[in-house]
């Protein structure tokens, strides 16, 4: 194939693609790339990594509290990657974004040796942006959905097995989707943005620890945080995995982590939909679990290496 | 090296990279990406890639007549490239951004086998957007400076040796920067923006005889074209290639391909400097050089795979 074919193809799903750069008028913009084998394998069906580097930008968007509008994509295409690759690449991002409700409006081919998907994604700010720097000693610390489902999900797909019995299968499955299919919480972010109480926000892509402290450093604080009040995932402790490990420290779980002056059942109420107090932000610097300092253990791209 | 160190580095001289994604509020956004032993090899400084990068981003804002404003960088570090490494990048992007007047407010740093530099530009449309798609036919074909340079420079570099001749040196040498320091055309392509008898515009990134070709697919028309009145970068002749080929498919050039049915020189006199009437667009489909046709034999990232 050549890149004639292949921008005929993606015109045909992006009719906005055609011009050096594409025409927006937005607010916010964020960029995340994924690479082969560092972030995903080829064991995954190729529609399903290109929803994921979509919704890992979306996720951030989320996370500022806007709502997802354009997104450009930069592809790079390894030898592996036929024209049925291609399809299928092009046919998950065309899904994709009418379901995360964002807009392709331009992209990238080259040739590369492993697959590569680079996005930058802009977003309308409607009321005001979520910034990580806002929290303010005695605001709430809240997470938005249980933890610990995505670390888990990597580890059952690592095994390459599924457990067998039946309930713990079912918790499996759903652990593996939420690792390979993340659910940016754009709609909740939209709502914590218009509420004034909310003071800090982030998207836990690193995990809870290191994205606390992510928070806590850019606000100037700490926090406290209890490990009882942190929401487990359903069916977490029937797979076989450190659940203090996976609740605490493990990436990719794109729940929003968020400060308030309002407490539980107020917030919960104002967002019509659960949301989690796990603890307190302090005026010292330190972030503790249960009174011990909570190390951030969470994903670091560089450290492992 | 962890990320805390890394971000921290980037902070420094990027005060407004923090969030999981940056507030703006512009209107055109572009993306192109760069992979090692692809677009460019170890033997390139690294801040010069860094420059490259950002430059050839820059430039396709410049073809849509717009002021570049903000851009995100995803970068994908390979092993090789130590804490100076990343040093030199950081050095890189900044001393661009600053010298190509556009602010780097996000980015993302990955772990990669070779190093990939995947950047998005946003740009403010101050008059219009200039499109490929406005050419009509009898209008007059143009480009911004001389061809050509691009290509021979790339192959002086990779020769592996200057010219011994004094002034084929000098020209080599000049080539080698049109290759590894693209100039893009912001302030022509604003001032095209202003003209409304510009009609169309795209930047020579695929090569003359590509561009020329996708320009006219956009507007639906042909071109003729006059090899004679094609500018030639200066001391093309010297070095030692063939001058027809780097001229006339040579990528990489981002000088701007664009359309009007001003005159030369009252189109000269407007924008305040030399353009280059090289032919006319024509109503049918054919692209023709001094009446024969001209296939687009510049750069395919896939048909030479």
């Amino acid at each position: 194939m050549n890149e004639n074919e292949i921008v005929a193809k993606l015109r045909a799903r992006f009719p906005r693609i055609g011009d050096d750069a594409a025409v927006v008028d937005r607010q916010v913009i964020t960029t995340d790339m994924l690479i082969e084998d560092v972030d995903f394998t080829r064991a995954v069906a190729l529609p399903r990594i290109a929803r994921k580097a979509l919704a890992v930008n979306v996720s951030d968007i989320a996370a500022m509290g806007a709502r997802p509008a354009y997104a450009v994509v930069a592809v790079g295409l390894p030898e592996w990657a036929d024209i049925d690759a291609l399809d299928a690449l092009i046919e998950g991002f065309a899904e994709a974004a009418k379901e995360l409700a964002i807009e392709i409006v331009g992209g990238d081919l080259s040739r590369a040796e492993k697959l590569i998907l680079s996005i930058a994604a802009v977003g309308t700010i409607e009321t005001r942006p979520l910034l990580r720097s806002g929290a303010r000693p005695a605001d709430r610390v809240y997470v938005s959905r249980p933890l610990g489902g995505s670390a888990a999900g990597l580890t059952v797909l690592q095994r390459g097995a599924l457990p067998a019995a039946y309930a713990a299968r079912e918790a499996a499955e759903s652990a593996i989707r939420r690792h390979l299919d993340p659910e940016p919480e754009v709609a909740l972010g939209l709502a914590l943005a218009a509420i004034p109480e909310v003071t800090a926000c982030i998207d836990i892509s690193d995990g809870l620890s290191t994205d606390l402290h992510h928070l806590c450093d850019a606000s100037q604080c700490g926090a406290e945080i209890e490990r009882a009040r942190i929401p487990v995932f359903p069916g977490l402790q029937s797979l076989g995995v450190n659940v203090a490990d996976a609740v605490l420290h493990g990436g990719e779980e794109y729940a929003l982590l968020f400060t308030s002056s309002l407490r539980e059942a107020e917030l919960s109420a104002r967002v019509k939909r659960p949301v989690y107090a796990i603890g307190r932000i302090t005026s010292g610097r330190e972030v503790t679990l249960d009174g011990k300092p909570l190390e951030p253990r969470g994903w670091d791209h560089f450290a492992r290496h």
